[in-house]
């Protein structure tokens, strides 16, 4: 199904899909990288975990009424989507605080946000990720004004139906990004991933980390939690 | 007319005014400060300076219908002001890229901004006053929705009527950052000072830095660029 690579990034490879025009494969990688790629391993395992969970949750949104680049699972570390130009933004919705917002505002530990932050950061690699405002989205890509509103109320409606979906399962939605891509008919669709490398996750109860936090800090065992929330999605879906 | 100190800042001290509740005495100092007071220096003039251009351009504004803290120059290093309660929030208009938008954003030095781009930073200094969306400000301030509004159209304002200003004595406005505080009243005006040390001033015909960048990059006479500002504005006002 694989045609010609197009991109790798840090956690996939986009391949064009052989005979269908506009569609693309997603190929997750068993790489892992924190810290803008300043620290990096491969788990053997992990692509297959991440696609396996995106692959369950695109179309739990799709039936809540979010499209997605998403059209199905191929096997087990490779997905079809459809082909979007992404967005350069990578849009963070926190429901509690906790990792960089605490060190860069101050903001308390676990403090909630109600409603919950939207965050915008420019998406490259060059110059760190760097947090802006809308008025740097508009700047920096080619998103109209009722395009990014679009975009933070698509975020907003995710993280209601991710906490929905997670609440079920006895996991705890911190806060998440996502990326948007532009299909060819001009139309904005949520892009990427959606997975334990972009969610960070806590058991409900023990608020244990269940997501590339253990990565991160090093106190787990990355395969282990991911195959938690993949177990526990397997159970309702 | 100085009673108690209230604060000291790191270019301005902050006093009661003696017999005059609800006035404050800002007395400007000769300290130079940039890098978040990392380079430091002192320049015998400078307060004088500010002052002397401070006291010339909220009058001005004023007379354009911007409200500020001002109310008269009191002497050649300080003025009366009306006490408010800073909104910790630094407002910055730019119509020219320059300084750290160019660096984190990867914006080409000299990029014309239009509309004016508006960026708000959390006035912190322990936090290295870092950059902040719009809800950041509204999570960390007590600003309501229609004030940051509000506050962000004042500062259009305030950049027509200084682009104004200066090109009428041939000083291109690159860019200026502006404090707001609250009256006892609870309505929002203009505070804190307007001088080359917040505004960003390009002879426009040399394009000669005329303000606090000559400090922060060694490259010129402060107390001389300064003084060429208050020569130029005596002139028209």
């Amino acid at each position: 199904m694989k045609a010609e690579l197009l991109y790798e990034g840090k956690a996939k490879r986009v391949y064009k899909a052989e005979g269908k025009p506009g569609q693309l494969v997603l190929s997750y990688k068993n790489d892992a990288t924190a810290f803008n790629g300043e620290k990096k391993a491969s788990f053997t395992g992990k692509g297959r975990l991440n696609n396996e969970i995106s692959s369950r949750i695109f179309p739990l949104l799709k039936e809540n009424g979010i499209d997605s680049h998403f059209i199905e699972r191929l096997n087990e570390t490779e997905q079809l989507v459809h082909q979007t130009k992404i967005i350069p933004l990578e849009v963070v919705v926190r429901n509690l605080a906790t990792g960089s917002i605490t060190r860069r505002l101050g903001i308390e530990e676990k403090t909630a946000f109600t409603p919950p932050m939207i965050e915008l950061f420019y998406k490259n690699d060059d110059l760190g990720d760097p947090l802006i405002n809308d008025q740097h989205a508009l700047f920096l890509s080619d998103v109209k004004v009722s395009e990014l509103e679009e975009i933070k109320a698509k975020a907003l409606l995710v993280n209601e139906q991710l906490r929905r979906i997670f609440d079920g399962v006895n996991v705890t939605l911190v806060d998440f990004k996502l990326e948007f891509g532009r299909l060819n008919d001009g139309s904005i669709v949520l892009a990427d991933e959606i997975s334990p490398d972009t969610c960070r996750l806590w058991d409900s109860g023990t608020q244990e980390k269940l997501d590339k936090d253990v990565f991160r800090q090093g106190t787990g065992d990355l395969l282990e939690v991911y195959q938690e929330i993949l177990t526990r999605l397997e159970a309702v879906s």
